[in-house]
C-alpha cells in the first residue's frame, strides 16, 4: 500500500502565489463605504505591494470605477499609464531630470517636497498638470516645512491643485501625533492653500474618523488585507495565498543538526517536511527556528515549526506529529488562517515589508483569480 | 549664492543599481584557480541572486568559458537555457510535473534527492541525460539517506552522472561539522558511487581545502563578492554599487519625531536628508534607527545614520554633520567601503538574503559595466 502511494502521488517542484483580485475590490468598496464622502483612490507603488500593479490597476479601474492611482516613481506609473487611460496617476516621488519625459509622455502628475523640486517644476511645467504640495505635518520625511511655505508667493500657491500630507502613527488610535498632524494639516491648509482638495490619510488614517479623510484617501495596505487598525479585528480579506510542495519526507535522528551553521538540534527523533521556499523567494529569513508552515491533515489544519535556518531555496517542518503528510503535498505559508499579519509578527516585521517583498519574485507560479 | 546653487542643481528620484560583470568574472577566475584542478561551475539560482541570471551567465559563458550552471528551479534555467547553449544546466530543486516539459524542452539534468523523485524520473527520463544524485551527510536538508540508498538496487545506481551533497558550516573554518560531511561523504560515494564524479562544496566550502573540492565546485556567493571564508579578510571583489538620490534637505528641530511610530526623538537640532530609497527596495526594515548610508563630501565619505524607521520608498539620514549634501545628490548602500557584508551585519542578517532580496526590485535604474 505504501509503494502503491508513492507510485501515484504528484511530484511538484515550484511554490506557488495566488492573488484574489476579487476580494481586492471587496477591500476597495468596503473601504471606499468607511472614508465616504472623501473620494477614494487606489496605491499601487512598488510594483502594487509586488502583486504586480498591472493586474491591481486594470481590476480596480474596470471593476470599480477608480479614477485616481498614486505610484512613487514615474518608471511604475508607465506601467499602468495605458491601462488606466482616464485615471489621474499620481507620483509621490515627484519629477526629476530622470523621469521629466515620463510625466511629459503620460500626463503624470507630480508630487511636489520640496523648495528644489518646485522650481524644477517651474522650469519644465507640462500644460494642464497642476502637481500636489507635499506638506510635512509631523513624520519628518518629505514635504514643504512651513519656513519653505512662506518662502512662496502668490503666484506659486497658485501652480497646485491639490494639498497632502501623510500621517506617521495612524494605526495607533489613540497616539497623540494624529491629532498633532491633523491639526497642523488644518492650519497650514488653511493659510495657504483654502481652496485645494486635501489628501492627509492612506489606509491606516481612513479608520480614524471622518475628519482624517479630508476629500481623498489614498487606500493601500488595507486594500491588501493588512490590518491597518490593529486595535481591532481585521474588516477585510485576506487576498493572498502563498503554498509550496513538499520536496521530501525525512527522518531526523535524535542528536542530529538541522540546517545552516547546525542551530537546531533534535532531541529525540523527529520527521521532516522539505519544503521547496526560502528567503530567495521572499519569506524572511528571520523565520529561522521560529515560523511556521501549515499543512492539511484529513479536513484538518495542522502547523509545523520551521526548524532550523531558512535557506535560500528550502525550509525544514517538524512534521514529527502530522501523519500524513507526503511528498507533493502542499505546506501554506500564507492563507486566510494565517495571514500577512500572523507572518508578520513572527518575522518581527510589519506586513506592508512581507508583501512587498514576497510578491517580486519571479519563481512563484502566479495566480491571479478574478471576478 | 545660494539661489543660484539651487537653480544649477539636478533633481533625481530613482535609486541606481550598478553591476560589475568584469569584477564578477575576476571573482569567477580567482575562485577557480583556488579549486584547482576542480572544475568552476556557476550558481545563478535565484535569478542570479537578484543579478539577473541572463546577464551573469551569458558574461560567465562568453568571457570565462563556465559550461556548467546551477539553478534552482527550471523556470530559472530556461531563462539562461539559450543564451548558454553548451552548457550544462543542473537543477537542484529537481523534476516534477510542474516542469518536467522544460527538462524535455531544453535538456535539463535534474537533481533527485528522494527515492519518489527518483521513481519520478524512472518514469519520465529524458534520452542522454544522466541525473545528479543529492546524498544528505549532515544538514538534514535535501538528499539520499543512507536508508535510501541501501533500498536502490544495481540498476538504479547506474542511472546517474554525478554525485552531490551540501555543507552545513562552511564558514566557519574549524566547525566540526566539516570534517563530519567529509567523511560521511566519502564513505558514501565510495560505497555507492565510486566511480562518479563528486561534489560537495559551493564557494564556503571552496576555502576549506582540497579535499573539499572534489570534482567540481558551485560557486556562489562568494562569485558575487560576498566573503564566504569570513574568518579571514575577503579576497573577492565587491561587484555592486547601490545608491539613490536626495530628495530634500530639511531641519529637524530638538524635541521632534522622526518616522512612522516615532521612534526617534532628536535631543537638539539635527539636519536630515530624504533619500528615495525603502525597503520597496530591498532595503532591509531592520535597519531602522540603525543603518548608515554615505555621502561624498569634498573628497571625503562621510557617514550619515538612519533615523526612524526604514519606509517604503524613503529612509531618513541624519547629515547634521555633512555640510554640502545638497538635493541631487547621492547617498550610497552599498559600494567598494561599505559592501554587502558590512550592510548585512548591521541589518542583523546574511548577505545572501540582501543581495536576493536587493536584486530583485524592478524600480532601480539598473546599470551593468562589462568588459
Amino acid at each position: 500500500m505504501h509503494i502503491f502511494t508513492r507510485h501515484l502521488s504528484k511530484i511538484y517542484t515550484q511554490p506557488v502565489l495566488q492573488i484574489n483580485l476579487s476580494k481586492l475590490v471587496e477591500n476597495y468598496r468596503m473601504l471606499s463605504e468607511i472614508i465616504y464622502p472623501a473620494t477614494p483612490s487606489a496605491v499601487v507603488k512598488d510594483d502594487a505591494y509586488g502583486l504586480n500593479a498591472a493586474e491591481v490597476a486594470k481590476v480596480l479601474y474596470e471593476k470599480a470605477e477608480c479614477r485616481n492611482f498614486w505610484v512613487a516613481h514615474a518608471a511604475e506609473g508607465e506601467k499602468i499609464a495605458d491601462i488606466v487611460p482616464e485615471a489621474n496617476i499620481f507620483v509621490l516621488q515627484g519629477i526629476g531630470d530622470d523621469s521629466l519625459e515620463l510625466f511629459q509622455k503620460h500626463q503624470f502628475v507630480p508630487v511636489i517636497s520640496s523648495p528644489e523640486m518646485l522650481l524644477y517644476w517651474k522650469k519644465h511645467k507640462i500644460e494642464g498638470i497642476k502637481p500636489v504640495i507635499h506638506i510635512e505635518t509631523g513624520l519628518n520625511r518629505l514635504g514643504f516645512r512651513e519656513n519653505d511655505l512662506k518662502k512662496l508667493n502668490h503666484r506659486d500657491l497658485q501652480i497646485f491643485g491639490m494639498v497632502m500630507s501623510h500621517l506617521a502613527c495612524a494605526d495607533e488610535k489613540d497616539h497623540f501625533m494624529n491629532e498633532h498632524q491633523l491639526n497642523n494639516f488644518r492650519r497650514v491648509k488653511q493659510k495657504y492653500f483654502p481652496d485645494l482638495p486635501a489628501s492627509l490619510s492612506a489606509s491606516d488614517g481612513a479608520f480614524l474618523g471622518e475628519e482624517f479623510c479630508c476629500d481623498m484617501v489614498r487606500l493601500g495596505a488595507a486594500m491588501y488585507g493588512i490590518n491597518t487598525a490593529p486595535y481591532r479585528p481585521n474588516q477585510m480579506k485576506n487576498i493572498i495565498t502563498l503554498k509550496a510542495p513538499v520536496l521530501q519526507i525525512a527522518d531526523l535522528p535524535k542528536g542530529d543538526f538541522v540546517g545552516y551553521s547546525a542551530t537546531y538540534r533534535a532531541a529525540d527523533n523527529r520527521k521532516l517536511a522539505i519544503v521547496s521556499i526560502g528567503y530567495g523567494d521572499g519569506v524572511p529569513r528571520s523565520l529561522s527556528n521560529i515560523g511556521k508552515v501549515f499543512f492539511e491533515s484529513g479536513k484538518k489544519i495542522r502547523e509545523a515549526r520551521i526548524l532550523g535556518r531558512v535557506s535560500m531555496d528550502n525550509i525544514i517542518c517538524d512534521v514529527t506529529d502530522i501523519e500524513d503528510v507526503k511528498v507533493g503535498n502542499f505546506g501554506y505559508l500564507i492563507f486566510d488562517d494565517y495571514t500577512l499579519d500572523d507572518i508578520a509578527r513572527d518575522a518581527g516585521t510589519i506586513s506592508y515589508e512581507i508583501l512587498s517583498r514576497i510578491g517580486k519574485n519571479p519563481r512563484f507560479k502566479r495566480k491571479y483569480c478574478s471576478l
